[in-house]
């Protein structure tokens, strides 16, 4: 009982290579070119042109990868494995050719996801800032609009800031009006923070989004959260977006516009496994910014609400091709 | 509606200046010397000369100002603006003329209230250690006992030591000793910690304050709570101090006296809120230590909490105004 | 009221040593070579040759030792005093011999302890990664097999890794085996984190060891939590085991192997708490690794867990002295 | 003799405020909306939108703002006061209303010294990436071409990137392109560091730039570098601009595209002093990115050498003063 | 002239990738797992089981790696490449099999390198600490034994520790008895620290090792330094071992035992380029330890030493080459 | 050979106790309670209340204590250990009964030095801020005025400051004005740093001080300011007072005044044991600030510092022995 496991049909001990060795990819993932072969795909986005405070989420698809290599294969209250569920790869980084031009950054990364999406691949995205999130549901949402669940401290629903409104606080209004992302069907839970106008979420009550904030997710109770956020995205093709910023500052001090007073990392674990079996098509986890985060705890924690996320990704994936 | 916000009346956009640029007064309000035509002043306090053990709240009047420039206009509970209901000033920092003598100290500091009281400003003051209370109780309730809602790890009513009675470990038993705080009308919420001695609290108990533990609040909650603080302080005009301590070392490391097992943000934004509609009449933010804190995240939390105790003693002050 | 303490029956005032002061020893006490004397002897063990991911528990008893200055005499929801109650000693740290080797440094410390209790010293040891658990326990249930409460992210009663048995993920079960510890008796609380395998814990299950996973203590509320191990462990002598990755990493960066989503300060500290009553005849807190703690919060936290569990222990010596 | 120093003609003594305390601006100079009175503006950039790795600079004008009160009033070599000798102001920061676009921003840049330069104003800047540079010396080179002591481990003298070439790698190079710069009149120190083309450098020496690479400053010492720099300057109105990388990283951690091997502040303060006596019209600091600087160390740094450009400016500016 | 640059003979522009983007090997060598095709192969050793004091070197070759991305292809004060001039690539990481007994991992590491010196690569490795230079030289030294360029603040040649011989302060005593390493020819720059034992370093001295101290370099001088470490090894096959602690603490602080008082990083840059031409067949850097680095920067120095490390060992590779 | 060293005349083997285990005690002394059979007596100050801008040096005992766990027993360059040579011990820290008072702390510091002056023992003191060689002075220099070689940033023999002259930057006048140092025999290395008052000097050069700024030292080099040092004390009892901020503030940015240009590490070993032979008969090293040090170097570089002080004190100690 007491021996080393053995490899299946073997005889022979398992024996683990330390976490802390080898080339660091997404969760050790093999790095893979060619998406042809791929169910889901890890991509990073290293571009932060579209922050409007704190730069340096274009650093966090290197820390992520670094600090995910201490996630093992298996989920423990599941024993379920992504792993073994799907073909899992990590694709690389977008390739941002014009990052000095917001704009053509958009279309830059565009481009990427038209290939990953046309290859049937699941994008998982790794910021980057939060602008990301419009081209890749140009790409997701083409053939019909997604649900969303979107939890952040802000409603990234907003308007026109100095000369641009693809900035990183818009994208979801930018999809919605684009017509890829189904307003009623999309639910923003851990909204919080000062606001510079008192009618900055307007986009969201006026277009049908359901806005949790922070304190109705405090009187509410996590169960009757994801009630709601289950019954608002229903049965449709939804997508999954993370903003590091909607956990506290103090568990994720590595991001470019902290409020305090967000979730705890029990908190927002047990909110995201509560949406497995919603019809998860694709997902981004925004705003890891290192340079705000010397101890490197932000992208530790960034990559274990990473593998929350892909843990029901590959579950929703396991579920549509069960399906098929 | 994705353009940018108009300024009203005018057609133009507005132009948010990013919240990193330009000087650094608390919330970015005007720096004003005179203040007769002041509503709510904030004041810093740079002494920390009545510590017990580590020093560095000296330089907290500087880091909350840095900080409290990520914060922005409105609340977003509520919509509130602070600065639109009220003439809100930075009056800069108290000038301690004799830094090397505690006692003397501690009269430097109460002559700046002195003409601060005055002028029938509201003071908020940023320290620096606790000790700053007593001095400026001493001019805020000349007229009148006021009561208090203390938020902290320690009861602070502590008696001599080392040679005098003036330091931060003591200045509601000295304010109540000078007639100017109503211990009846006063609530200490979240004290806990090890004890020097048994009875270090004896003070509080014996005068009549209402002391609420960490443990019985996490036994009541906070809805009870927070009743309880209403139902003391009542009606008459009262005082808030919010020692930076009363949080979890995690949210706020850089402090003097840390006390393992205290509150998280989202408690105690909503617990200060919570109090909105008591008649304050004054307050402060105590211990804010930045050389413990290399981080910044003390002097951000700090920040995001004076934000809170702003708008509850703007909302008093309005009322005030509206009854006159 | 508002002068200076006396020293009992002196008639002169105490005057504090402020904290920061002096040689540090654990809380303070006499650093003592003969355990003879001795009702409670703190341990350094000063080794992390068990490891199986990040060193440097090693540095942890030196640590520990200067952030207990920070914990002063009395508890403050009793305010009972340990040291009043028993004769508490620092009896310096476990000599390591043959470190390279880890299965003879396991031999190293179980000789260390073979004196220890052979005095009748009741042993609060400060590790050092989780492997010291074995050989204590050995010497500690050499009569009698004990119960545990074993609070922790991790299992550790694993199976061999790279040619060994004794490392820091395998303590309880070589412990069982060696039948020192009854499992039957044996409580987990916080267990999680990602597995390599699906069944890394099948011997706490199989040996028939009750495990509160994370989740289940959520669900439960810790009232419940304290009732299931008090009912577990019943009567007997029983060892309580803290290690500190069973906070979430905001709370305990400084450890070798950090799981997301663990309990908070305030959480542990009134589960420990709780415990009081239960004859425990020693304990242990495991895994602060300063060298990835930076802010020293981690080893602060340790001393103000270690100061709950001192508490309990003191507690029970007392009834145990009370009843013989 | 031992008694405070008196204020001159009153017979009080100087009671100096501690310079922990008051707001922030540049040196606690007088913070001026209108320059038509100062002689030297000290201006901030608070703009990294031209970086080509590393970003964060944008914060740099508010971190040197707070470490500059650290510098006190007169020279210690010289006892030389800039602030006694000239109208010293903090002009606040420049706008930059099209952050997004970078070729737009720095026309944005631009702008604002049009209004500094045309009111006579000598402007010290303190950036903000380096990009700043070709805006700045477009307006003081306007009526005449410069000369340049360029201080950096870069050329910054490259061509296009990603699409643009007004990036922070190229601004000395699009100045001579613009006939504001004299290449001929333009010496490089302290350049070093691995390339990305064995010929990136190609501009520098194409156009007659003199440059000295790290080694040879190691070779000739710094007495000899001050002479071949005055050499190549001569007489004529002269640009002073200092990187931060150029300093050894271990001193200035917190910027963009370190490099190994740099200059000590020493080296780096007896250079500038040297260079005393040269016709200086500007100057700038360029680099200095808190993000990457959780100590603040760069920024001290930064505004020690700050006050070393002041000082050379101030004499430039009094010389000038006594000719005219 | 201003253009982008032109890949050769494409008449398209060079778009170079953010070197903050995508997988990081060792300098974005390709990662190879068949040796055969590699002139110099990068080879991380995370093992650390042979410190004496502070461990985490173990972690080394993942944060060299990150940082070494930060260098780019050529050197600038030769243009040279070593990447044009040599097939370089990343093998990954030694994998040490049975990490809890030293002995036996020293004997894993042999046999990683008797592959890679089979296939007749040169080995570059990035420790891990400095135990794994003895396994290293065991199969370079098998034909012939060489010569020893050690630049360090210790001897490492010390006798046994706590029941060992082949901890990290013995490599090249055991080397030098083992017969691979010729004493003769062996020279050890920057000795420096406090000695637990006068006689420490007295086998370098019996077996006729030349032993600069740093109080010698200081006098001589960098120059004569490196003429007498060419007179040294003279033009046999020599191998290359940089200590990171042969820097001072203060540009290396993440490292196990830091000795005040070492080379700055220009001093170590120049000294490894005065070694160029000597035959160097192999070369490791050991001892970075990024635990005891929050900062990042002792990675970042030790990429940059690895690359002046590699082109002098491409020089000799290149020289090797045209002469055979 | 390459076995380990015995231990003399037993026949067994040292087994080294790893330098992170134990309780820690300035370089591991005894520490022992009475000074009367003490040569040279280590002695905490801390004590802070002297400092004019950024406190925390009461920290500064504590962690000198932990670091200089990592210093061997013998100097490398001479193989002297002071700890063979004399009887060494640690005597605990001062107790300042009345830090809120300035000068009366400055009294509590002085009786406790009359007792260890009393028993015949040479302090060496560990800061606290440098208002402690004040008192300090006054014992040791009680019988007859001492001479002093003063290693600092700043001259410290400045006039009032805020209603007190014996703050951190007076105690040398203070001494002189005392009767207890001869000016004459006195001189100043390293003086460098912005000046509040051009003046602030002028008591060193009115007096008599030899005052060599860091800009002659530069000139001079290390050799040419020994021999100056030598000749100013000649060969009656002098003391050595060296302050951290001596050093450039990357070598110790944990001090309260640092100044930007000051002396590397290896400058100052070298520059101390050149002092070598003069009769030094005390000694102190001051401000070392732990708060404002988070990776502990700065208390690391004290240790290291304090080690040479050591060594040279030893050795004064030895040769007044050997002629009495």
């Amino acid at each position: 009982m007491k021996k080393a496991a053995e490899k299946p049909g073997t005889g022979k001990p398992i024996k683990p290579q330390p976490r802390y060795t080898g080339i660091a990819t997404f969760f050790k993932a093999p790095y893979v070119d060619d998406p042809s072969s791929v169910d889901i795909g890890l991509v990073g986005v290293p571009f932060d042109g579209g922050v409007t405070n704190r730069p340096g989420a274009r650093h966090g698809p290197r820390e992520v990868r670094n600090q995910s290599t201490l996630i093992r294969k298996h989920h423990h209250p599941s024993g379920f494995a992504p792993s073994e569920a799907c073909r899992i790869a990590d694709l690389g980084d977008v390739w941002v050719e014009t990052p000095y031009q917001l704009e053509s950054a958009i279309e830059n990364i565009g481009k990427f996801y038209e290939r990953v999406v046309a290859a049937g691949v699941v994008p998982l995205s790794i910021g980057g800032d939060h602008s990301m999130s419009f081209p890749i549901l140009r790409e997701i949402g083409k053939k019909q609009p997604v649900g969303l669940v979107h939890i952040d401290a802000h409603f990234d629903t907003g308007s026109e800031v100095n000369g641009t409104t693809v900035h990183h606080g818009a994208p979801f209004g930018n999809a919605v009006e684009a017509g890829v992302l189904d307003p009623k069907r999309t639910v923003q839970i851990g909204i919080r923070g000062t606001l510079s106008r008192p009618d900055v979420g307007q986009f969201s009550f006026d277009s049908g989004m359901r806005v949790i904030f922070m304190e109705e997710y405090m009187e509410l109770g996590r169960k009757k959260v994801i009630e709601e956020a289950r019954r608002i995205v229903g049965t449709g093709p939804t997508y999954l977006s993370f903003d590091i910023d909607s956990l506290d500052p103090v568990y994720a001090p590595g991001t470019g516009t902290p409020e305090v007073g967000g979730l705890s990392t029990i908190e927002a674990q047990m909110l995201i496994r509560g949406l497995q079996g919603i019809d998860f098509v694709g997902g981004d986890l925004a705003e890891v910014s290192p340079p705000f985060d010397p101890s490197g705890n932000t992208a530790f924690v960034g990559a274990a609400m990473l593998f929350e996320m892909l843990c029901v990704l590959a579950h929703a994936h396991v579920k549509r091709k069960s399906l098929s």
